[in-house]
């Protein structure tokens, strides 16, 4: 079989099936996989990998192990009932290996009545199907699912490992991938199929969560000057903090960033606080989530927001005596980056130009995946792309455009041929 | 018995019942009556009433009637567990009659990291009583009923009555005060021992409660600039409170506001907004209060704050679309005003002179007071006179001095003489 013609039947393949895998990504749509909830869509891709023949792996990660590693962050310590599941294609051997890594947890639905469906509903309309999930990231894993399950059906023999997997925690701190790693799959790269929109991530920027506690004093709302108010001083704070984001995005010059308006924004996501309307209040907590360059190191960027904190509170006589508090909890990702000249970088912009008929995209990532983790703690560079798009991931109504689940598949499994080698 | 004799009795009578009164306002500050947790203390109030022989009337206000009358304002409708007291010592007839009205609740106790004792400890040291409602407002309470145990100790007969009230709800909208005048008891002046610092107010200041709810629109922090932090937008509105707040005391020429740096403030007391710190927030909520002028209409302070919202909006293109939303809710009070040249003032300027051999600081209220509900639903003119400080009033560490409760009684014995006539 020649490549020209493989590619021609991969095609093929992938149309004619379209539908039964159109219907495979809906039953995994429909099977919420909140956080706690990952077991019953964990099933449904652990039967069809064992129909396809892979070698299933199916565990619950040990949390006290787990706890043990640097890179360990959930808010829960207790994996039971949330599996991860690993599917081997061993290689005939001499060629590279490749890790398929696909987040099957989803963000909460949020609130039900910005949804015009069920948030599980996996309704299809217009070529696009609906479920909390589609895009980030179901729509990505059954890509790869497709592209692995086409090169099995077309008979075709494979050089190095195709090791795919459908892991737990991305959304809280990457757990489930950090658990792979630990369980020993590591790989000559990996593809996180991640809503990229169909462009390449090389690089992925890392993140991770901050808590500010905000003090003032209290006093009669009638007589406020006699108080500090503590939402005014979080006020400042808050212009300390786009400040600082400004500056640490002026020295972003990476061409992958071009384009992007902020590479590595601070978000200010919550805000609380004071207790009775004619009270001045004395603490306001704010709590965020800070960017990190690719090849930026986590605890630098903690310094550097530390560092804007105290300045913020030098300027001011009452912060001054009351600095604000920052601490660092609940998720972080690693940041990841992959040489632009890698080999694997190469082969899937490739595969991308041959299916897609133009130049990817190639760009940094806007948020942290499991990528960080799996360069930093398991030795394997990683790339994002897939097919769902960023604007609907966690947002009400999120869907994905079919076609762009079949595009990437096809384009992942010309990769796969390419970087694993064909067996003649 | 002649008045001059009389006023060194009252003196003398005060002085040696200092040590048991003073305990006894420790029991009442040491009773926690904030909100729904006020029986116990006024079970302690209404005991006392009983052992000077007055008619005391206890009654938890029915909410059913109450929320009937354009005047009530509570976050509740539901008063079981939160009784009114009031105790009335009749006079022989011919007199003026006088309610002495001070609220046994409490403002919560907000962050107890900021309290060097227990909220609730009563301690003494250097003078002072230390306690969550110690300066607002039972040591003006107490005050009151000291001058009245001291004129029933001292056989004392007065030709006008004496209607002692202590109320529940004056920290949520007066609906203690409200349940009162429905329940019939009027006078021909009253007095209230909100925390003047032994001034006199003629002038109560009105305020009310406002909820502002300001859109923004979400999105992954990663992308933030793909959403609308409504913390920003809140910030915008923030601001443009505080320049109406400006514009509105600028227009402030009242002498007796001389000295007060902002007469009517707007209090921003609390905020909440946003649910995940890596998701740009699409909601904030700011509650605050809004000082109403002595002679301004409550309807005009809306209007106005209503109209700087709309203006806000305008000048910025997100909430022009999506226009922050205006509620006024929970607790309001009515400002207030007796005419300076109304004979109570001089009973009770006179009796603060004999007492204090000083002259009286005249003032209007930096907040309102049940003052503003006597006068206009009650027709009790109503004036503002006691011994706290409103620099402690919902303060951590909040403390009454004790020398200035001894002298407020001491100034109300004497008024209480005066206006109400003594029986010969």
């Amino acid at each position: 079989m020649d490549r020209q013609s493989l590619k021609t039947r991969i095609h093929t393949w992938l149309a004619e099936n379209r539908e039964s895998l159109t219907t495979f990504l809906q039953h995994v749509v429909q099977a919420d996989s909140t956080q706690g909830n990952e077991k019953q869509a964990q099933q449904i891709v652990a039967e069809r990998l064992h129909e396809m023949g892979l070698d299933v792996d199916v565990w619950e990660p040990d949390g006290n192990e787990l706890k043990k590693h640097p890179y360990f962050y959930s808010p829960r310590e207790q994996f039971s009932g949330s599996p991860n599941v690993v599917g081997v294609w061993k290689g005939s051997g001499g060629g590279r290996s490749i890790i398929l890594n696909g987040h099957i947890d989803v963000v909460p639905a949020g609130d039900r009545e910005q949804w015009e469906d069920d948030p599980f509903s996996g309704k299809i309309e217009d070529g696009k199907m609906y479920g909390r999930g589609a895009t980030d990231m179901k729509g990505g894993n059954v890509a790869l699912l497709a592209a692995v399950q086409c090169l099995r059906e077309l008979g075709v023999s494979l050089k190095g490992d195709v090791i795919f997997q459908s892991v737990i925690e991305e959304e809280s701190g990457g757990s489930g991938t950090l658990a792979a790693v630990l369980r020993g799959y590591k790989a000559d790269a990996a593809l996180i199929p991640e809503p990229t929109g169909m462009k390449i991530f090389p690089k992925q920027q890392g993140s991770m969560w901050f808590r500010i506690t905000v003090k003032g004093r209290s006093a009669h709302g009638g007589t406020r000057y006699q108080g500090v108010s503590a939402i005014e001083k979080a006020l400042q704070i808050s212009e300390a903090i786009r400040k600082l984001e400004k500056e640490r995005n002026d020295r972003i010059d990476d061409p992958l960033y071009d384009g992007i308006p902020i590479p590595i924004p601070i978000n200010i996501g919550k805000i609380q606080g004071g207790d009775w309307p004619s009270s001045v209040p004395d603490l306001v907590v704010l709590e965020g989530r800070m960017g990190v360059a690719p090849e930026e190191k986590m605890e630098d960027a903690r310094a550097e927001l530390a560092r804007c904190l105290e300045q913020a509170a030098e300027q001011d006589a009452w912060m001054k005596e009351h600095p604000p508090r920052l601490e660092w909890f609940g998720a972080r990702w690693v940041p990841g980056s992959i040489d632009l000249e890698h080999a694997f970088m190469n082969v899937l912009t490739e595969s991308y130009r041959d299916v897609m008929q133009a130049d990817p995209v190639v760009e940094a990532s806007p948020w942290g995946t499991d990528g960080g983790l799996l360069t930093q703690a398991g030795s394997t560079p990683s790339v994002v792309f897939g097919p769902g798009v960023t604007s609907m991931a966690h947002f009400p109504n999120e869907y994905i455009e079919l076609d762009r689940v079949f595009e990437c598949a096809e384009v992942v499994a010309n990769t796969l041929i390419k970087w694993c080698g064909l067996e003649d």
